[in-house]
């Protein structure tokens, strides 16, 4: 870690300060420039506030050198981690392809969208039972029956299950899904990330809202922490300006985050466009950037049939638009 | 809520869709204008999805007449709400100064700082003892033991206190704490603000890191619908890309807030700058703006006392600035 | 246009509005609720000033029907636009390559850079000039000698040249170039526009730093509306909090811009993404994102050279980028 | 400036870097820590590109050490800036109120306004005669005309007026005016700000729609670097995700620039707002903040004395507003 002291710092505080820090067991390297003095510090790091001695009236700026995460960090794991969710893997190499409802309604809808969606070349199903919404009055999901009816479309057509976990409190009806998704408003629910940590199952970890890519290894890094390996990163957009579509696609997060960590990176254009016409571009662009999966909603009910420009596909366009993936696929390898 | 046709939009499609609103109850008037169809929804159009409604093909956009919320509403509740935690008032007219440590250490640190701010005009007591931290490496808080401390800093200043909470697991442990804080990324961890709803004990429910304040009221609204009408609001800074400052402290919220609901509205500035020497012009700036009460960090230990400019005030210059704020909050009356 | 009453608006208010909107010669149609009153607005309300009515104390809302831009929407013009550069084609299913180094250092530099470009597959050569730079100290181009320099680079190769323009007053330099660009920073400098308009070259208009898409398609209409129809659209990435990357790439932008406008969209990875080893899977997830042309950074001097990880491509890295576009491409046909 | 290297970064590529580095005319100091090796750079680094450095594969990070501003750095000039504009003086303790419509309209609106704001204590006339509007077939403002309408009501008042500039072009027009406003969309519209240094008139410089605090200070560098010392700085709000609010008024910004820079900062409240219900509360705020200053807007004509709501506040509105921001300004003293 860097410490630039202030022009004309005061040296009776800065020598408080060097004393401070030695006492934390840190070995300080001072060096006197012709404007500023700058402070090295040697060892463990990590128990200093950055934010503190940012904050002092004596401190310029200050600079981490290493970065803080480490399960997660390439650095120290230079290979590509592969997930496995029962048969399926995902990354180094592997790519998978994920797909379903926004919401399990009825047996009859998730087992025909499981079945449209397996035959249109999807590896696993994803589907909500648990379902965060903005407003206490929505709908919020069918809960511990939806993950039922979610077994019932694996039974019949073996394609792991996906579906997301809002509470540490709701674990124990999670024991039989292959993989649990952490929403995007709990990217930080620090508490549920480590209790995912201890449960060992596999983890799709969305992005926040508004976080960068650091906060959303950090996330990562409590799961893995926690001792957990099995964690597959996800970009759904991020919070903008953005007047004609719900939420910014971050795509050059994709080979950032492999530049940056071992993690596979899957990517959601669904829920980042809102919007079923620009679903497909962005599912190739996705493709395109690198990305070791792509997650889409695909609807099957008569309802949704109404609305071709829904959110969510079709499964004859979601079968046409395998294909173009797989070939986008080919062109990278 | 009104729903305005695309231009050419194919009639039978849209004959569908009116038929599908109809079969949920809701009365429909159609107006035909020169260039564009205009769809007028009549009755409880909370059951409506918007988002889907709006990804037709055939819609150009939809409009909701009528706010969601409804408990938080000052349209429904004229009148300011205030909040009463112990002797403590809170909004119509009373204001608070709430002040403490960011995280409680030690019996001697909460009791010594807790005795300063009371004596400098403090009406509440803060400090940390459950703390989410980006990094799981970082400290998390002296917990279940912090709030023993804060408990015994209450019984020698007669001061309520306020301490964050970060899962409902932990309510039994905060039984007997006057005001349960919601920090800023558990905003949106919904199954907690309906437990908080249950428990029925005042909540300070902070905004989150990007949320907008219509997602603020809609949390406020989890915790009132399930039963709970203590609620108080707290704009602490907002994600920007601002380049100097922590985050951007959006004090236009407190006055748009006050028109939207009747809640009281809360200011915490030590957050949202990150920065102690722009803590005082950012309380003073808060309670020009209308604010119901400002939350900051004080302190009062050897070693932040080497930090003149940390998030955390002396307890001198928070002694100084009680007395400012005071006094703009006479130029308001 | 839709204007949505406050409940219990002021009756006389009201009127007096009415009366207002009915002498700028728009007929009125008044619709009562059961809890609101919803005005619809009919004839040309393009002279209504949104933002003034949205202001109003007995106005909840109010909702454009129909888009502001008319030369540059898709509605009014249902075909791709084809942009013309010489002997090279721009949207309606023409693809380009623009390719060069980011400033015109010498006659040897940039004409070694042209030629490698060219034979890597690019269809035009751009290279700055005039720069525009955050401080006055940083080099800022050129100028004149610079655009001499590009030209002679394209009597060698017979590549148009793209380069940028920031001021009205440099108009007559810019006789000879083939499409002029219009940077970020200037997306909204008014009286340049309008001046392009007049001038007639063809124009490449970057997205401003935190510019909406509708603001973007404005833009382009103050250029249309003076006259000058050949108007490419730029996506150069957006200001966010990102942290590993300098801005963020909006590449849903593509076929959100495709689908509200005819004008072909072109995308520019290097300023995006500012590290050179994003700049392939960013091209190609453009590629595949529908763009109709890709602008990337190219060099060849012995400097940059010393940098592998530069903004800029060394051009064997770029041709072997142009093979890949080329494929995904293909996919997408 | 400092440069930390890559773990394990190429010994030759390094040991090039270092010669590069050492062209330029720099010492470099080595530092080999146990795992990274650190670069300090001696003398001046102004010439070096921070970004092309960044970029390189062999570096983890850069870090400026000092400031790249200079003539606005208060560590180069610690006493407050006072900038005079006729007989008002703006900065070190002196606070101006700047208040009229937001365009001049007719002889008789102007001068009627000039009358209100002076009798309800403004120092300063605003204006918009050359206006800034997103569409091309909105209202441009009076031009040259509404100049002349300003000067009458000048006469009429004797209050110096300020109005907005968009072009260089029109600086002739501009020889009488006594405040030259560069509006958010010309922030960084480089020619016109050196054209501004060289004209010499008061300028006030507001900051962008989406540009960080050291941007606006880089801007006002090149006034300054271009001869013309007599900058004031202005605050107006920046684009995020609100909601309810058409910009997010940052007032952080007033300490912040206040402790980087000597020139004095305004706060404008009505266009951050949009609102003039929003107005008094964020006027009082600024002022709290230790702002030199508020400009308002105010209007005095029939048709929007219809709208209460509207962006400007009516005379006696602000009149009242006057004699409460003068008490809060008694506060700070």
């Amino acid at each position: 870690m860097i410490v630039v002291m202030k022009k004309n710092a005061d040296k009776e505080k800065q020598d408080r300060l060097v004393d401070w820090l030695k006492s934390m067991g840190l070995g300080i390297h001072v060096s006197v420039g012709e404007f500023q003095t700058v402070l090295g510090l040697i060892g463990d790091t990590s128990k200093v506030d950055m934010d503190l001695l940012e904050s002092l009236d004596i401190v310029e700026s200050v600079k981490r050198v290493s970065e803080t995460f480490k399960c997660v960090n390439r650095k120290f794991h230079p290979d590509d981690s592969v997930v496995e969710i029962g048969s399926v893997k995902v990354g180094g190499g592997h790519f998978c392809m994920i797909a379903g409802p926004c919401s399990v309604e009825t047996e009859e809808q998730i087992v025909t969208v499981a079945k449209a969606v397996k035959a249109a070349g999807a590896d696993m199903l994803r589907g909500g039972a648990f379902k965060p919404r903005t407003s206490p009055y929505d709908f919020q999901g069918l809960k511990a029956q939806g993950l039922e009816l979610l077994k019932i479309a694996r039974a019949e057509t073996g394609l792991p299950i996906v579906t997301e976990i809002m509470s540490a409190d709701a674990l124990p009806l999670f024991e039989d899904v292959d993989l649990l998704q952490v929403g995007a408003r709990n990217m930080q629910n620090f508490d549920l990330l480590k209790e995912l940590g201890h449960f060992g199952k596999p983890v799709l970890l969305k992005r926040g809202l508004a976080n960068t890519l650091k906060e959303l290894l950090m996330s990562a890094e409590y799961i893995m922490a926690s001792g957990n390996e099995q964690v597959i990163l996800c970009e759904r957009g991020i919070r903008t300006y953005s007047d004609y579509l719900r939420n910014t696609l971050d795509l050059a997060a994709v080979p950032m985050l492999h530049e940056l960590s071992h993690l596979p990176v899957v990517v959601d254009p669904s829920h980042a466009t809102g919007i079923a016409r620009m679903v497909p571009p962005m599912a190739l662009a996705a493709a395109a950037s690198g990305a070791d999966g792509i997650m889409i909603e695909v609807h099957n009910d008569p309802i949704h049939a109404l609305c071709d420009g829904a959110q969510s596909l079709k499964p004859e366009e979601y079968a046409a638009l395998v294909k173009k993936v797989q070939a986008v696929r080919e062109v990278l390898a």
